[in-house]
């Protein structure tokens, strides 16, 4: 028996919470079961980036005719440049049945479940607010007026925390990666993922019994 | 953050593929983790047994009044003798966030996801039907006829397959605990199970904002 597809997994959360180091410690501690989804930009390669590894460089035509032409699974633009998921990279790595990572905020991660309605969506946290705040002035990188501009936005955004799956709580690093791990392996043996070897099952046990 | 409630978890499955077993050692494995649900029978006490431990031990009258004042969360009868899941004591553990676990037949299991939609309903099956029958075979107890007896049961389970929420594939009986355990312990972060600590956390983030 296995799972029909690989798992589109969306990780979001308020900044702070750590989803970046989560995905990385992630992708180290189960070599070879996760993917992480490359992105397409408009922004400049940088030294020592390559094209199709840290991103798909696009010039801004190329980008707008990715984005005519349906290719992208969502997009959003920051500072002038544009970031999008590829379509047919996600597309490939799923009939393939591997789970394939992503990194987005919860625009496009709305994008994503929209055009993937069985998109895993996981929201990461501190254990709550209060521990938030504190991380971010914990920091002491960020003037006060930075950390009140980050907290505003993190107000908003847990405006959308009901619209995720799961909440991924960031207490400790790798209990929270154990956490994702454990969440994804989970959801592989979810009925709905697996309606091809029900069948399977069903018509098996239908043939014994005409055999009978 | 903790989840609003316990959980109520029923595993169903194919005659044969081992969800007795799998229960005891989960119990086992995981000790204070969760409590078995201790069904109400009309069958008489055996010796050895205590009432209020294997089974809540009633007469005929006294469980046709636990029907009539819907006291019971499911009921089924067998041989003549009736069985059903008291709701006062599964409703007591799951309000204390303790998760609870009931072995039920696939009737019982819809009734408990009509009573509680939050349940969780997990079918246990082995890799394949091939297996099951070889099993069911392989015991060398049964006569070829209740062998087919119960594949024709097993076939017409089958078809409620898809309304169960997860598949436990029981190939090694540790890995299926392990799936079974991991599977409880992932639903705890479902956002829908943690409907106080997000309305918590969005209240506190409101909180930072008007204090600004």
């Amino acid at each position: 028996m296995t799972h029909d597809k690989g798992l589109v997994v969306v990780l979001s959360g308020f900044s702070g919470a750590g989803k970046g180091t989560i995905m990385k410690h992630l992708l180290e501690a189960h070599p070879g079961d996760y993917n992480l989804s490359i992105s397409a930009t408009t922004r400049g390669i940088r030294p020592g980036e390559e094209n199709g590894r840290e991103y798909f460089f696009k010039t801004r035509e190329e980008f707008d005719s990715m984005i005519a032409n349906n290719e992208l699974l969502e997009y959003a633009t920051f500072n002038g440049n544009s970031y999008g998921t590829p379509r047919a990279y996600v597309e490939e790595l799923i009939n393939n049945k591997k789970d394939v990572l992503l990194e987005i905020e919860i625009n496009g991660a709305l994008q994503v479940k929209e055009m993937f309605p069985d998109a895993l969506l996981l929201f990461t946290t501190p254990p709550s607010a209060l521990e938030l705040k504190n991380r971010l002035v914990g920091r002491g990188t960020e003037t006060e007026e930075v950390i009140n501009q980050r907290l505003a936005i993190s107000c908003k955004e847990s405006q959308g925390m009901g619209k995720y799956d799961y909440l991924i709580i960031n207490d400790n690093l790798d209990k929270a990666v154990d956490q994702v791990h454990n969440i994804i392996q989970s959801e592989h043996y979810r009925t709905s993922r697996n309606t091809i070897s029900i069948a399977q099952v069903q018509e098996e046990l239908k043939m014994f019994e005409r055999s009978n």
